[in-house]
């Protein structure tokens, strides 16, 4: 029998009613002859209500106690789904990221699968039952629950079809699918019917908000086809697979944008060995994610490094280059929230050299002066002026015709 | 090192105000040289909200599913808890009823602990933590989620200070402590400073509504000494204890009442052997909790048997005893759910025959007909119209002279 994995999150299962939907969805695609694992997220806010209660209660969060509150809502989600699912006929059974085997590791808020003993599941589903997981959450080697961090759930799904075998994973959510850019930025944006593992990353990183980054991964190193699919329409979505030969392969695929990240520049750095290795470790000991790098070719035995972060570790960032400012000899650290970056991602550009030079050309018509340039071999990302990327993503959307 | 063991309720922690309240209170008594064990109830009505999010929901809901979604409240509030005492500098680590070794039977939504392995407990204690337990809740010997039934915070808290061998246990709650009667019914009861567990069992029983008749039991039975008391205005409140023969043993010591029941009357039954037995275990086998019997004697062969049930059980239990009309002959099934009950409670009594002369003439006094009479070595109940139960008890408080 075939095996499904279905992740729905907390919009998809937000009030009773949604519930109800969600479980004769799961009761259809049982009846169909389909074995099926599901995955679910807290409903709707939740998570974020636990957390605005958190900072109601104490300034002093311990992160053992933090995953202990806020994995609590997936617990009630999975047991509602379990009796909706009763209602119709379809014998279900929850667990908990502790009683469906999830081992992590013991850093919490954050944790890392480290293994699956999914005896539990495996047991039910020879039974006939359907599992319902909590998504986010595990237990630690330490035997603390432990969450996942942002995304969670869909790593959940994702693990558990790899290690369950299934023949896809299905990430059901709000939209309908992956989009060839944001379609509140460009109202003809098409859905993507199928796109590589390669491409979904260059795009959840460039801000394509579908799916996390570490979710897509993992199903890339696990060879774990993807479906984000919508659960308020039911339509066919978007397929995340492994690139192959015979896929057409789109120059552009899509046009992505992110306004959370802020610029710093650190200026007239002597340009010897060593001098970059040391602010970037030192950005690292502070935990703060460094996107893109930019060094200027050195003038006059100086340079200057500009790099993004997200703006929550602004401060941090700019505090951590001050501090380094008399022992690397810095002469300015100037920060700037006020950029945006603009992307275009397609599995067929490696081979497409000319894309570069179009991107700018039509950048440069629309008036928009780039600030720092980065690319992949399938991506190549622009950083302008915040104000005008939503134009740039409108015109780069024209350019490649992917209306 | 003294342990004690201290249970906080539903209204006790039931905002992130009150919540830091509790952590205070805490604090004190550990930084007073005294090793603690904290159990809390879910937050408020956190639990009836999930209760009423599941009737939403689904009309089926599995035992198991009813457990998973209503043990989640108590997860909210240890959390929560332990991040107060953080703030307040205090070490703590919540415990799950899994975590804390609370090992049940598999009856979902009112099993019995079978055991406890508190060896995580011991650990945190002899680490200098404060461990804080989620009441109510256990896992199943089957590896499921269960909880205790109504009242179960206080059953794990006697469970847990009997197993640790706690020199109290204390049961916070809204109210300062036992008195010799509603107060909202009779405005001069007074606070009893020490009552008897053989007492606090038949007040419980009997409408006294501070202690679940189950914890209480589970306290006599273990000899761990019960203090309960306010976490509001933090006063001493009363003292369950084993009775002791220095004990200055008050004839009365409360009068309390309840109106929670209704009777059912069974006329000319044959007076044959077995014809009772028939009906009471028709009654528990659909689970009706049989309270009080009465059966007059025979007269021409026949008599009437009455009974009172929980009102909930009415219904059935009227049903149960028609289904029996034919093969027991009874003439008649009169339900009446106008009756409640007052009663005197006093471990005195033993020793003074007058006290059921003085409760019938009080009563009598007051023109209130007495419909059903039963009695125990430390209790006499009368059960009349539930309309002149109040008058009742305020008549009989001041013929105790309680006030």
């Amino acid at each position: 029998m075939p095996l499904l994995v279905q992740k729905y999150g907390g919009t998809s299962v937000g009030d009773p009613e949604r519930i109800r939907a969600v479980a004769d969805h799961v009761a259809r695609t049982r009846r169909s002859g389909v074995d099926v694992v599901v995955v679910v997220s807290a409903m709707g806010r939740t998570t974020d209500d636990l957390i605005r209660l958190a900072d109601e209660v104490s300034a002093n969060q311990p992160a053992r106690e933090f995953d202990m509150l806020v994995s609590s809502g997936e617990r009630i989600s999975m047991a509602l789904l379990c009796m909706a699912l009763a209602d119709l006929g379809v014998e279900a059974a929850s667990f908990t990221g502790s009683q469906a085997g999830i081992i992590t590791d013991t850093n919490h808020t954050r944790a890392k699968i480290v293994e699956i003993r999914a005896d539990r599941l495996r047991e039910a589903l020879a039974a006939g039952k359907v599992p319902v997981v909590a998504g986010f959450q595990g237990v630690s080697t330490a035997r603390d629950v432990t969450t996942l961090g942002r995304g969670g759930s869909d790593t959940t799904a994702v693990a558990l079809a790899a290690v369950l075998g299934a023949d896809a994973c299905e990430i059901y959510t709000d939209v309908t699918g992956v989009f060839s850019a944001d379609p509140r930025v460009v109202p003809d944006a098409h859905r993507l019917p199928r796109i590589s593992f390669d491409e979904m990353l260059e795009m959840a990183a460039t801000g394509g908000r579908v799916l996390m980054l570490r979710s897509v991964e993992f199903a890339r190193n696990h060879h774990v086809p993807l479906h984000v699919r919508s659960s308020f329409t039911w339509e066919p979505g978007t397929w995340v697979v492994e690139e192959d030969e015979s896929m057409e392969q789109a120059v552009v695929t899509a046009v992505t944008h992110d306004a959370s990240e802020a610029k710093v520049t650190v200026t007239d750095v002597p340009d010897r060995p060593g001098v970059a290795a040391r602010l970037f470790r030192a950005l690292a000991d502070r935990s703060v994610n460094v996107d893109m790098i930019v060094q200027n070719t050195s003038q006059h035995g100086t340079t200057d490094i500009s790099f993004t972060v997200p703006k929550v570790d602004l401060a941090t960032s700019v505090s951590v280059c001050e501090d380094l400012r008399g022992e690397l000899g810095v002469a300015d650290v100037v920060a700037d929230e006020d950029v945006a970056r603009v992307s275009l991602v397609g599995a067929g550009m490696k081979s497409h050299p000319g894309v570069t030079a179009t991107m700018f050309e039509t950048l440069a018509k629309e008036g928009i002066n780039i600030d720092m340039i980065s690319t992949s071999t399938i991506r190549i990302s622009c950083m302008v002026r915040a104000g005008e990327v939503e134009k740039g993503v409108r015109a780069l959307h024209e350019a490649f015709e992917l209306s």
